[in-house]
């Protein structure tokens, strides 16, 4: 190991064998969480080429198991996106693309710091369980065409401690890693085809257009040399999508979505998605809104919902405290950052700090406007929502700047929510 | 740490209480081993400025005891070589000071890998112990004026454990670290002066000359940072030092020097090196060469091998089997490669692969030519010595092409033994 840490820090390039030994022997503790520090800091600095990390990632998924959906009726899409604040864009997408017959096998995970996770929101739903076998998976891909799950641990478990490893060691920021681990989880998911929702500004875990569009363009070509379909739409995450950041009220909105209406952007951006899911699962000229405006998507939604035991028709959990924050005077909203909405919804307790820590599913803030609206002194910008009252000046502490009024008249320039796509 | 870590990892430099705080947290184990291994990595790719190094090797000599011999009656002066193959020159140094009545706290290492350690060659007098308690090394510095003894583990134990800790993450090779762990435990030690022979060519720790140069002029800055009066002295190591590399035969050999003989080289590095203490200590005219040839040197020796136990007088050990290597043509020797002498010896048992072994005192190679000097073919240009004969053939095959003879006639240019000097 020793060797190959030279190598890579001395800007050298690894062979095949060489990594395969390499995650092989990380998987096996025949290498040390000190070595691999080591490794993973030459890698951050020295970068990977397409080969190597194509490697990389292919022994990260033979590390663990890899599913198989190829026994399916019907073609398999996937999404991913990198997170952002108020990304609740899954679960209107699922239902929207199963309905036109395409199984959507969507793996998810829970949230970590001011970004939520897919499970944490859907978990506000009386009675829906996150957890599904692989053959229950199956079961429902079959049936209803889309499950949202937590991934198994026995998928490219070496990527799991990898990423623990990252997390403590600076080494997370390196895009060949995280591109490689983010792929390899999707590929061991056995999709057919992936379309990525990489965003880039504030909100976003690469705020940098260069880096997220970097690495876009990498996972883009690790999916097709993997033999996974896979294109990237470059979004921007500057300022919250859509008007709710949280738990349960993101599956409410995400409902008003289903049913045709909801956040134009929300909306704009499911249905760009869906788009890009159909045609590469082959239906080029899917018509997808008319899914969603006629009732076809909301009904696999509550079949998806359902098959998992939840109640679709349940009441959500409501926050016991809120507290609006106020314009502080007239103009014309020019700023809202998505960020500062993140920090202040994880503060209301939306989200966890640590890796196991229970989330309120009823926190989290609705925003009452969006760049570009008129706003008057004394208009609430946005309530926060939480079961802790406690919790609340902290949250208010991070929303400090993060609207900007500009004089009325001024004009705001509309940002385009898709900024390129990647294929 | 993690915030440490990326600062470095993105160029940036540390404060002096932040570093404090890694070396701090690192030695009570708050830093974890794979942390430490990231961010040695990051020092060894974007470097430490002089700023940064200074303080970083005044929080690892803070980290453990701090001898102070400024009680002595005389100053103190020590030297410290990075390591090369016949280099036993400490052993000759240190009494040839001590005879000007500078006091030498000469604490010595173990070898490991192709280059010996001094305290392996005197533990081949019989009787000589290396250890020796503080209190007796003070006592030995105000009788005999020498000690060579074995560094307790109090001195920079900061070093000590991140020194094991690159050696198996690949982060060996960064001047920075190299520096201040030397540096770290010379000043740790107590003297007031400090000469540094740093050493280039095959056979040394830093082969490229201008590696070797920056090493050298990151070392003295130390020094002088930490008021200690520091000069370096870059010698050429492609060639071994004098005509022995071994344990029991390089102790032969230093008494040769002490008795006013032996190898040229071996005579000119003591005296230049010596030269330099002397003068750092405030004698700037020392006759060194008068004090070899005259026995005060060598009455020094044996009062120093004697005060820890050794009995100069006492017959070496002799190895059970040796070997002739043989020139296979007439010529001039032109080449011998300090790198494949060292390897070869350390096959022979001479030195140790890992930490703890034991070496063969007898063991080594005599080597019977120097680089210029005409051969014959058929003449022996080395005998390698071993107390096991299966041991042989791989020390054999370490020489073979060790040794180039160029035709008779060839003008072999003599390599300056001392490169530069750098105060």
């Amino acid at each position: 190991m020793v060797d190959l840490i030279k190598t890579k820090r001395d800007g050298g390039r690894l062979g095949d064998a060489e990594i395969d030994w390499v995650i092989d022997a990380y998987t096996a503790g025949a290498v040390a969480e000190e070595q691999m520090a080591a490794f993973a800091m030459a890698v951050l600095l020295r970068g990977l080429d397409r080969t190597e990390l194509s490697r990389w990632t292919a022994a990260m998924i033979a590390s663990g198991d890899r599913l198989d959906f190829s026994g399916l009726s019907r073609p398999t899409a996937d999404k991913h996106s990198t997170g952002g604040v108020g990304d609740k864009i899954t679960l209107p997408l699922a239902p929207l693309v199963a309905a036109f017959d395409v199984a959507v096998p969507q793996l998810s995970g829970r949230g970590l710091g001011h970004t939520g996770g897919t499970l944490d929101k859907l978990e506000s739903i009386p009675g829906w369980r996150a957890d599904l076998a692989p053959d229950a998976l199956r079961a429902q891909l079959a049936d209803v065409g889309a499950a949202i799950c937590a991934a198994g641990a026995d998928l490219a478990p070496a990527d799991k401690r990898l990423y623990a490893l990252r997390d403590t060691t600076g080494t997370v920021e390196a895009i060949p890693l995280i591109a490689s681990s983010i792929m390899s989880k999707k590929i061991a998911e056995g999709t057919a085809a992936l379309v990525l929702d990489v965003k880039f500004g504030s909100g976003a875990f690469l705020p940098q257009r260069e880096r997220a569009e970097e690495l876009a363009r990498t996972m883009v070509e690790l999916g097709g040399d993997a033999g996974v379909a896979t294109v990237a739409l470059l979004t921007d995450m500057s300022v919250p999508l859509g008007l709710t950041a949280g738990n349960a009220i993101e599956v409410e909105e995400s409902v008003e979505v289903l049913a045709g209406g909801g956040p134009a952007d929300v909306r704009e951006l499911t249905l760009a998605l869906a788009t890009e899911m159909l045609a590469l699962a082959g239906q080029l000229d899917a018509d997808v809104a008319a899914a969603l405006d006629d009732g076809r998507a909301m009904d696999r939604w509550r079949r998806m919902i359902r098959a998992q035991g939840g109640d679709p028709d349940a009441p959500l959990p409501v926050a016991r405290e809120s507290q609006q924050v106020l314009a502080d005077r007239d103009g014309v909203l020019a700023e809202q950052d998505a960020r500062a909405v993140g920090v202040a919804a994880w503060r209301l307790g939306a989200g966890r700090a640590r890796q196991g820590d229970p989330v309120q599913h009823a926190a989290g803030i609705r925003l009452h406007a969006k760049p570009g609206d008129a706003v008057r002194a004394g208009q609430p910008l946005a309530t926060l929502l939480t079961d802790d009252a406690d919790r609340i000046p902290r949250a208010v502490e991070a929303l400090d700047g993060a609207h900007r009024i500009a004089p009325a008249g001024t004009e705001v320039p509309a940002r385009p929510l898709i900024a390129t796509r990647i294929a």
